[in-house]
């Protein structure tokens, strides 16, 4: 735990010994802690609804996008891992038995793949916006989903989107692989993981990554995916 | 039942025995199982009214498209069936003794046909857009639906459509099985079923299913529905 | 009443017999319904104010839409009738003493017509809809309809309207008998009524009805109002 | 009273006994009736707040209606009386001493009068929807009003109009007297009253009216409004 | 006071007599006061939050028109009064050391003058809707404040305006005094005052105005404004 | 203090006598403080949330605009002072050792300049408007930025803008000083003050104010703001 | 501790001294402490909801721009420093293994960067403004800016940019560094910081800055950073 100090008055402190004394607490630090902890519960952010819109909570932070974030780690997961030459994304496919698709790696031309994890519909939306838009480069398709995603978390209207992605683009330049996240911030990487479990998978991922062939992309984004039996599978080049 | 293991200062645990003397809990556990559930009931996401909007709760889900889909639970009950060239859609006929015609399955054109079930106006407004729009394949006609769900979905001034659907799509292509829920989020199956009691009904397909002519598929989509003693039936064929 | 039977653990049945032993309830069934009553009163939909907008219940209903529903059941009483070659709508006259007119079945050209129960201005704007745009058939005038109460059922910022409709329509075709509700549901059928006691209205006509002349239609209709003193009456002819 | 008769279990009854033997009710019957107008206080559609905009109450009505309805009862009086030929309206004039004219009966063209109570300026922009739109019949004059009462009941952004209004017509056709009262409904009369004591004066004139010349109209109108010492009248042929 | 009679049950009254006995109140009636009085600070329509937008009370009034009217009440004094041939307008300068000029009276070309109290912005925009629109006629002057008013009444998104107007308004006719409050309301006077002790002035008015010239006309408004060491005066003639 | 006379009955002045002998207050005056103290702070129009929007409290006043008003007072102290010829405006630089330029005192052409105090955005869209409308006269001026104001104050999705300002104009005329406030209610003074202590500024400038040269001018408005180190300071001339 | 002195009656005094002779409190200027902690948690603007919207607060302050500058600070640091002929700005980069590229600093043109701290998307959109509108001036640069950030904090229906600014503009002109904060405030600065820690760096720049080489200006910027092992640099020169 981390260790907080601060003085109080002797009148105080004995005030506070009288509570232990007489109270189900057995020491003076049980009962601080047990009043911090009231405290929050009752004046946090979160109690004190700020985490109901998309609106700044006291601490800086826009709770909404918080739990939009927290939604797309319910989602399937996803890998994706840059090479020389070339981007692939993997996800595992889905074992209900009598499921033939569902849409969780799309293509946006032949120089843009897209793997999302949150609401099925909102990551729809955000490839119709780049089909609709046939973005040039790359700085362009960023321009547009941050656009996207930044409306939707700016008025308090709307909620914010619910997706994950990440976006293998060779659009005008040497393939890259960008992730995104429902505030709309976005970061270039190596390699990166979505959806449930994303954090020990990248954990991994930036273990064992370096760059090589597109074969030892595939490879480390199946053993990141915990080597499923079905997967989907799909390499941008540049 | 899930067992929670956690640990806590001797201090507390002497407070809690004497709980468990003094107030009605037999055990401790007993006492701790009543503290979740209290706790849940005051601070869980449905008691924060998380699940009023189209708003993200704290685990990351949005309550009102959940509670869209329970809506279609209490519909009258649908299935469809895929088989080698085409699909059949067959619903329950409603048993009111004057009734003429009511609006579960609706032809888009003759090469679509729709089942739903929850709100019929929301169903009607989805096949609607269908009709005005004319999509030419089965990609558009999943764009032209996905976006009225999630228009529905992402604004805090409307609700979500209470309609889940199975299409039957021959657009431009082979013939196929859509499912779609409040959400917008679809799939294409072999088989499927919604409205009331669609889980036990889908348990059912899945265990029988298997490719054949319109014949088995049609006695399939029968046996699924309880065999009936009216009902409504339609085939899409490629 | 419905049995409900539920486990619970030894030790909190040991404590409910001590509420019975020192409450005022005389046995652990009355204590539990007691319980549950208390519990839907505080935490069911209504008290939840999920009934005071268009948005989705915990029970996937809408409860907007209902109380909509009930409004239409505190108006004037209506009954339709189909016959060979024609459809008959039926109103009770109101029995105030100056009052020459009021607007309880009104004519949309003249293969069409239209018997209402709830909010006078909610009926006058969906007959106001059907002249403004002329719908050649009976689909169409559906769709029309259909589209209106939706528009009212789906907006936070709006209320439902609050209408029940019987329409006579031979458009384009035979003429037929159509039902609508505030959600915007509507059925086809050979008889039916709405407004105040329309269900006891509806189990007569279900009772005593058979196809038959428009004299024998129309004697129906008298029958299900009650053989009133003064009353409103037009018929729709293929 | 309307009595109410409800069976109660026997342990139930045991209880109210005991309260009745050692709290303030006198009675079983006192102590129910008690706890009807508790419940009823704050549980009914006014506590829960049901009356604070344009939605629909558990009852299935508009209590804002309602409450503009009350509103149009607080303005002055003003009555309508319909005899061969024509129409007369009359209103009594405010007794303040300085005042030279206020807007209670208003001229729209030669062949339309109209008297209103209410807010006033509700009335004044009622009036100017009909000098902007010039209505050539008296179905177009209801349209007009009629959907501009029905946009402020519909819309939760808005207020009703709390205007009740006394229409003379004789667009195109012979001269009719209009009512309408905030909810956008109207009917068409003999004679009618509105504004503050409306409901004894409409007794009045149910007692005494019998169609005649435009003297005993105006006549009765008088006696109606109590004979006042100054007044306003107009009259509208056909 | 006020006398209000009510039967009550013996029961309920031997209960009272018990409270009156053991509590603080010395008398039946005073305890029925406390008890009114209660009730009316919890229930009111205040109390429910009927007077926060532009919603109609239970009682049929809108309170936020009222508490602008209070608004109006607040701003420096004014007075209008009419005489053969024209109407002046009077109000109190300010006496701030070191103000030249506030907008209290202003013109509108050469035959209108306006005279308000309130939120200064408010009257300005009234003024400049006047300005804008070029009124040729006195009755066209009185439906653009109206209107200009009207809106800021029924819309649940705006607050009324806050400004009371005396208008002398020579348009193509006669000079005319008119008086406008938040409401919308309007009437033609003789003589009238606005702002703060309007209605002690308006008194002094009812008693002494007589029609003459403009200089007693001039004087009576000087003698209402309590014979100001400074003021502002306008003149509008026919 | 203010001495309020209320005239009580005579057991509810024997209860209060019970009060002050049974409870903390030494004097029944000292509990009928308290007792109002404690009245106003749960029902005030602050307690009652009147002052969150743009709407009348009951008292006739708009909270937010005295919020905004109290905005300004934090901001940073400008005097403004009229002469023979020309307005001098001048303000406090600020004292952070790195900082270059603020904006304080801003031109808009050579003819207008303004200085202003709040938030500095509120200001900047001001002077923008005046920028982007290129006002040829004052009149003019004072049009656009009451309109601007005015705006802010009376929709209530928007917040009231939170900025004062002086401004010295002599566009098409002579060299006036203005001053605005949030409201929109506007002024023309020989001096006045704004930001920061700007009620004992406007009273030293009451005391010394006389209609000198430019030089008198700019040294009374020096030591209005406590003769600064560093300051900005402008003059327009007719 | 700041010291108030409050005068209160000798009787209020007696009940204090009771209070501390039998309660928890060991003087009473402890008590007095309590007792206005208690207050201002729960009357204070936070307790009261100021804090959720736009709107002005009692004290004249907005907090939501309070909470947006806090956000600010959560973001990674950035400093600029001017020098003869230039600006530079320096950021650290971010220390993820597999991050290939953040959006931290970026161009505008060749003429003008930005570094930015907070919610990325806002910062995004900030720049996309810019880059579509080309300003010409860094006048015209900054009425880009102010007028984006102030429509996110005028407009309750939004919420304001979380993103403060540090930009080096040489549009026109030398080269400038300006800083923006969320309320859309701006200055003209030789040296500042954003993001963790900004007070300190601030600091320690005001210490040390002097005008001086772009070798000089970057050591500076390096150090204020706290010599970190990878940064972004950027210069513009005029």
């Amino acid at each position: 735990m981390t260790e907080i100090r601060t003085a109080i008055p002797e009148d105080i402190d004995k005030y506070l010994d009288s509570l232990v004394r007489t109270g189900p607490f057995a020491s003076k630090a049980e009962l601080v802690r047990a009043a911090l902890v009231a405290f929050a519960s009752t004046a946090g952010p979160m109690a004190s609804d700020f985490d109901r819109e998309n609106i700044m909570a006291p601490d800086g932070r826009i709770y909404q996008l918080e739990y939009a974030r927290e939604g797309t780690m319910r989602g399937g997961p996803g890998v994706g891992v840059a090479y020389e030459g070339g981007v692939v994304l993997m996800s595992v496919s889905p074992s209900y038995p009598l499921v033939r698709r569902v849409e969780k790696i799309g293509r946006v031309g032949n120089r843009v793949a897209m793997l999302s994890s949150g609401i099925v519909s909102d990551a729809h939306m955000l490839r119709r916006r780049l089909l609709e838009s046939s973005p040039r480069t790359t700085d362009e398709l960023i321009d547009l989903l941050v656009g996207f995603y930044w409306e939707h978390s700016v008025d308090r209207t709307k909620r914010p989107l619910c997706a994950a992605l990440l976006i293998a683009s060779a659009l005008g330049d040497d393939a890259k692989l960008l992730e995104f996240d429902p505030s709309g911030a976005w970061l270039e990487a190596d390699a990166s993981a979505i959806g449930i479990q994303a954090k020990s998978r990248k954990e991994l991922l930036e273990e064992r990554y370096r760059e090589g062939s597109a074969e030892e992309a595939e490879e480390l984004a199946f053993e990141a995916l915990g080597r499923p039996t079905a997967y989907e599978v799909v390499h941008v080049s540049s």
